[in-house]
């Protein structure tokens, strides 16, 4: 995912650095200032997550994203688990029902054919356990030294149902926020893996694919006003993106948000804050105030909502801002990220 | 495009070689013993360059490429026009007409911004000529040193017409053989530009978008058999991926199909044979005996099939072989190569 719509101030050097892939301020500057006036795509927001296209009468989401994790293999998943579930995750956030995955494949010369059969074993579980098929895709390899060992991109299609419109320009003051579980798993469990830590118990991935979820809460009622899966950049980067884009503040209780004790342990020992933290099996979702009891129970009744909570609410007051209420009856400013905190986070 | 549906004998070391991308006899082994049997995907087949879809009602085409070219920019196109192109046709081979691209870019720490630019305004401009828009897209960054500047990874979709139904196992002996003009020029300017070689005049890539191209053919008659664009592997990947499929025999008149001379020439000088070098603005078509002089017409009022020309023909012998007549009353099988003579050129 990308903040494709939140403004941002000029910061681009000559050179491409990491934190122009982390999902913040400087992925937004990126998309707006170099890769959109390229395109000759019209301003922010021309370029989305899913984007919704009609063909052939049929209301389509689309959308694509590439996958850089290292490892490719850590506790709760892989690579090919993300690749599947970033893509129908996408488009669920529109509320379209994955149907079918393609799937390009970057491999470097001399990774091991049985790591590439992981993988692809990887992508055909969780395509199975999705419910969508992959039915087109492409290889290329590039020389030893120039890769890492797989680089995965999946694009997705699915249909949009009758009488979903999600985007944030629908957010109103007074919709409830709600989060469908707890935060930060994924973020902490890539950097565990990667530099060997270890917090006692080991703390997996969340990675899940959300389409069933997002189903169950659409059958409540299609009026969701805006759904976002927390990625790169963790709930933080969502919900400045549909503060920005909706033109509304948006104001969280610090303590109802959910976050694992093994994960606050690990977040406080490696200085990370939660709310900043990738998720690749969650989302926020923006609920007119007369759905959100029903849409919560709704939630909860489902395997991956088990710990679904309502967290804030969009307000009349700081359009644009994002603000959290402290345990002590102060407030602060949850600010868009720069980048992410943990480079190559999926 | 990848050689989906070609047998293979059994290759595979413990690891990927650059052949693997090559498009060749390697490619449709790694997809065929790895990577669908990972997938969880029936055998031979069950992948292609563009799947055919249904989706809300609308008979969809979907497609996706990714792209690692060397050098980014060479003469006559770039990487943003191969990522363009390379989907439009790659959808244009099902007949459907490209409508939405989604852009998966993993840019290399350290790439030059400018850079990034020039290759986002290539993409637009590609897109804008080929009428198709981009409509989401996504960007990594990976570390100096893993990567190569900039990788792309395109993904289409398209309307396949009423009444079109393009497959090899649609071709029947007697079928006619077209190619849409001359071949081997992509492969010699992306070996010259990344060799620095010169051979007097300079060969520019054919890179372009064979859509437009393709609905005149269609609208002589929607009753052609099959179309391929022959990018790695060239024009002898491509009808032995056709003869394999359809269980034909394909006779070729090796002085019938079109090469330029300086291709020629700087094939003699390399030691390429121009059937083996990669394109990336022709197809080649087997078309029913009783429509080849409509649709050779057709082809040759289009800008991109002016030099199209008859090439040979499927026949009952020899099923699954492509052989070629020489100019001297001889013949000779042209084997499906193992990988492409040149790595990395697209």
């Amino acid at each position: 995912m990308l903040a494709w719509t939140c403004p941002a101030p000029l910061r681009d050097g000559p050179r491409v650095v990491m934190g122009h892939g982390g999902g913040g301020a400087l992925s937004a500057e990126l998309l707006e200032q170099v890769v959109l006036p390229g395109l000759g795509e019209a301003g922010p927001g021309a370029l989305t997550d899913a984007a919704a296209v009609e063909l052939g009468g049929a209301r389509l989401a689309f959308s694509t994203d590439s996958f850089v994790v290292r490892p490719l293999f850590f506790p709760g998943g892989s690579i090919g688990d993300l690749a599947v579930n970033g893509t129908v995750n996408d488009l669920a956030m529109s509320g379209a029902r994955a149907a079918f995955l393609s799937c390009g494949m970057i491999l470097e010369e001399g990774v091991e054919i049985d790591t590439v059969s992981r993988v692809a074993a990887a992508l055909g579980e969780a395509a199975r356990t999705a419910g969508v098929r992959v039915v087109t895709g492409d290889t290329k390899v590039v020389e030893s030294g120039h890769g890492d060992g797989v680089y995965l991109t999946t694009s997705g299609i699915g249909l949009i149902p009758d009488g979903v419109d999600l985007r944030p320009e629908r957010v109103v003051p007074g919709d409830v926020v709600i989060v469908s579980g707890s935060i930060g798993a994924h973020g902490v469990a890539i950097l565990s893996e990667r530099e060997n830590l270890r917090f006692g118990v080991e703390i997996e991935s969340d990675c899940a694919a959300l389409g069933g979820l997002v189903r169950d809460m659409l059958a409540v009622t299609p009026d969701l006003h805006v759904l976002r899966d927390p990625t790169r950049g963790g709930l933080a980067a969502s919900l400045n993106e549909i503060a920005a884009a909706s033109g509304t503040g948006v104001v969280i209780r610090e303590g109802a948000v959910p976050v694992p004790e093994p994960v606050a342990n690990a977040c406080a020992v490696l200085g990370l804050d939660p709310m900043y933290v990738a998720n690749e099996g969650k989302l926020v979702a923006f609920v007119p105030r007369e759905h959100a009891d029903a849409v919560l129970a709704a939630m909860r009744a489902h395997p991956l909502g088990a710990e679904a909570a309502v967290v804030g609410e969009a307000v009349p007051e700081h359009p644009g801002m994002v603000v959290a209420r402290t345990g002590l009856g102060g407030t602060r400013v949850v600010d868009l990220p720069l980048g992410e905190q943990l480079p190559r986070i999926c």
